[in-house]
């Protein structure tokens, strides 16, 4: 194993350095690369085919709740934009601009999108008329443009890959209802697929997106101990059914704005597999959105073309009739020992190594990415056992993930101790906070925690506290973090 | 019926006035509607419906022949553009420009891609460095910008949606290979869940791609006689290769620059399906593509919501079982007649009418969109029945399109006659060519025909003649039409 500890000392260790290993990982495990632009990336084949994973099992629930996709142009005109003066003042510093087509100069710009709450309100307004034209629920897979400062690979990059949801109701409550549902339609995708347990909730005035009513949103723990917002879902109340002049004809024949709601996750979710699963090792993709779910490694002893290839190639296909995403290695330029550790570092759930012995034996070696642990597992049950452990091993990413969650969520009676534990440890603060804006720009201002969530009532178990700042009593609980 | 007379009426006769019938069925079906910045359209629900068929079935044939999907930036520096010089000659006129990020000026202009030959190739020349790595198999589903003067919702629009391969090889024989593959594989995919039958061969010096060595195309009549690009496959030699430094070491340590294709098929095939299929009625989608493929109208007569919607319901369940997509028509607000008349426009392929008389009998009433026939079917054997109808539908429909294109491609001896039916009549002439440009000029200027395609030697009957210009002897047989 000589061969595999080189390999994976071309990498920095999580443990050492995090954000570097980030980076690293992800160049070397060819998700992603660096484009010539600032702040744009490549999404590479590797790092596609875990967005396909994410565009599929989001798209079926999409679907399945009642949802139809289109599609809306790339360019809105700046007068769009400046219609809803809040959404303009969040967006107008990162919008890029398109000023010449072809070799005219435009009489208007266009804003190259950075989100479609403006494009869709104007059209939304040309199709709804009536009550029986609502409720509108429509979806977009596309790429949005903001021009920021700082960047990271999938976690914020000049152009990224999302889905935006844009409803229009007759009423708040049926808004509201629908900025709910989908919030824990993400929360249930997140933790079932992505194996990454969320905290949920809504956010705060400060936090919230430019132009809506409310903000709900899904955070996770990574494995740094910084939280990642995952999703949002923003109930749009008639900000922009105002300004667009959305209206429908009610049921009692009068003119009424429509209720709106937009909500999305991106491309950002690959970054969050890559913090919340990664080790030392590499990328540690849960089975369920594996691009490869195992991978096959042939043990290239002697004649082994002659007498192991054959059977991988049979494994191969038995276990890909069984609906399995599965890899054969067949490379002859590397070691069996250079293929363990490569597969480990791209994340592959499950490693079947295949030798000479194990043919006499009737049998295969199976090696789990989550524990490492090694086991026998004969030929004839083996289409049987391979997706049992697979699924053993989606359950236990989320568990091991929820402990680490759950072990480094602190509550805090005062600010004293909020403030040690930022310094000295990582992880969720859960506290009371007053709901004044003051003290949550101090808190930010000295720890650099923020507000990730407000708790919902729901979720909440009747009590009441004193705010972590200043100690005024209230009812409401909030989840502090340092945010990516 | 008056009321199915009535709401056909609303839209021009497409054997009136052809274009204007095509621009208001797409706006009428709800396949597309225009935008608010010139030139671009929205793809609605139903239309980006038919979307989600064509990627799911072209992606399926994409990938079994080898090929991962990838996602390269949106925004392209004007440097790269103009390493290439006859790519940028050709795109330059058409392109939008980004000029600001946020509040300031961008030292270089950023092209929105109207195509990514340059950003790839600027990628594969850092991945690719031996034989090893070939051949890089990638396809990438985007959205494209170019700056048209004149646009037609899905034909011609200044955003449109694609997929694009770019394939980088050892040889020019494996480049050409690959070229000539996929275009098989266009042409299989079009005609066989398309539905329209194709002429592939070809492109002269004066259509093909900027850049290419050679493009190859398919090309398909519309049912106004005039010819409609479906899809393009171009082996880029070593054009882009070198400006781009792509170079490998082959199998003797030799440095070499590789061999690359492209390849790509748009939104385009939307406005194909509506211009060869449809009717005075309206659309008419084949079964494969349809977003809607069955359409169940109850009787709304009496107490049919009691009686008769219960079956209806139990049917819809049923033959979605059978994994067909079918809709249940429950709306009360309109006469079953209005219904027919409307899934009709919109295309579906086959409608069930069910009434009270039909619940006594154990049947149900079929009604074909593309014959219009009529037949009853005992519910016992619907199951069975509905796919072999949708079966011979979607053969019908290639066989007409088929009949359609053969009776309107004439055979020309001489260019008097060529003139005669580029005034008189519509289609396509097949004719001999002596690969000059200046009579392919000429004949452009007087007739409006262009060479859609060159016959591919394999596709020949060998056979030596004149050219049908200048009368040159010539072994080059053409399709010469009008093209959209």
């Amino acid at each position: 194993m000589n061969k595999n500890e080189r390999f994976v000392k071309k990498i920095t260790l999580k443990s050492v350095d995090f954000s570097r290993w980030y980076v690293e990982i992800i160049q070397k495990a060819e998700l992603a690369d660096y484009a010539p632009v600032k702040g744009m990336m490549v999404i590479r084949p590797y790092g596609y085919a875990v967005w396909e994973r994410i565009q599929r099992l989001v798209d079926d629930r999409i679907k399945k709740s009642g949802h139809s996709n289109a599609y809306f142009p790339l360019l809105i005109p700046e007068s769009f934009l400046q219609k809803e003066a809040e959404h303009l003042e969040g967006f107008a510093p990162e919008v890029a601009w398109v000023t010449y087509g072809g070799k005219e100069e435009l009489e208007e710009r266009l804003a190259v999108r950075p989100t479609s709450e403006a494009i869709i309100g104007n059209m939304y307004a040309k199709w709804i008329k009536s009550w029986r034209d609502l409720p509108v629920l429509i979806n977009q897979w596309a790429n949005i443009v903001r021009w920021e400062k700082v960047t990271r690979p999938f976690l914020r990059t000049t152009e990224f890959l999302w889905q935006e949801g844009h409803t229009a109701h007759e009423s708040f409550e049926e808004a509201q209802d629908e900025t709910l549902m989908i919030l824990s339609l993400y929360k249930e995708f997140v933790e079932n697929e992505l194996a990454i347990p969320v905290i949920s909730g809504k956010k705060s005035e400060r936090e919230k997106f430019a132009g809506a009513l409310e903000t709900f949103a899904i955070e996770a723990m990574m494995s740094d101990g910084k939280s990642l917002q995952m999703g949002t879902s923003h109930n749009l109340g008639q900000q922009f059914s105002k300004v667009f002049n959305i209206r429908f004809e009610d049921r009692n024949q009068k003119l009424q704005y429509v209720w709106q709601t937009s909500w999305g996750v991106s491309t950002r979710l690959i970054g969050a597999l890559v913090m919340a699963h990664g080790d030392d090792s590499g990328l540690k993709f849960p089975p369920n959105i594996a691009p490869v779910q195992v991978v096959i490694v042939p043990i290239s002893a002697g004649n082994w073309k002659e007498n192991v290839l054959p059977l991988a190639r049979n494994i191969e296909e038995k276990l890909g009739e069984e609906g399995l995403r599965v890899k054969l290695d067949e490379r002859e330029e590397f070691t069996p020992g250079w293929k363990f550790s490569e597969w480990e570092m791209r994340g592959v759930p499950l490693r079947i190594e295949i030798g000479p012995r194990d043919i006499e034996k009737k049998q295969v070696v199976v090696v789990r990415r989550d524990t490492g642990k090694k086991e026998n597992v004969a030929q004839a049950s083996m289409n049987r056992k391979v997706p049992e452990i697979l699924r053993e091993i989606q359950k236990n990413m989320f568990e091991m993930a929820l402990k680490f969650q759950q072990e480094n969520t602190h509550e805090v009676k005062d600010y004293e101790e909020f403030k040690a534990i930022m310094e000295s440890k990582k992880g969720f603060i859960k506290a009371f906070w007053c709901e004044d804006q003051v003290c949550e720009e101090k808190i930010k201002e000295e720890t650099m925690a923020t507000i990730r969530i407000i708790l919902l009532d729901q979720d909440k178990k009747a009590a009441r506290g004193k705010c972590v700042f200043c100690q005024k009593p209230t009812e409401t609980v909030v989840y502090f973090g340092r945010a990516y």
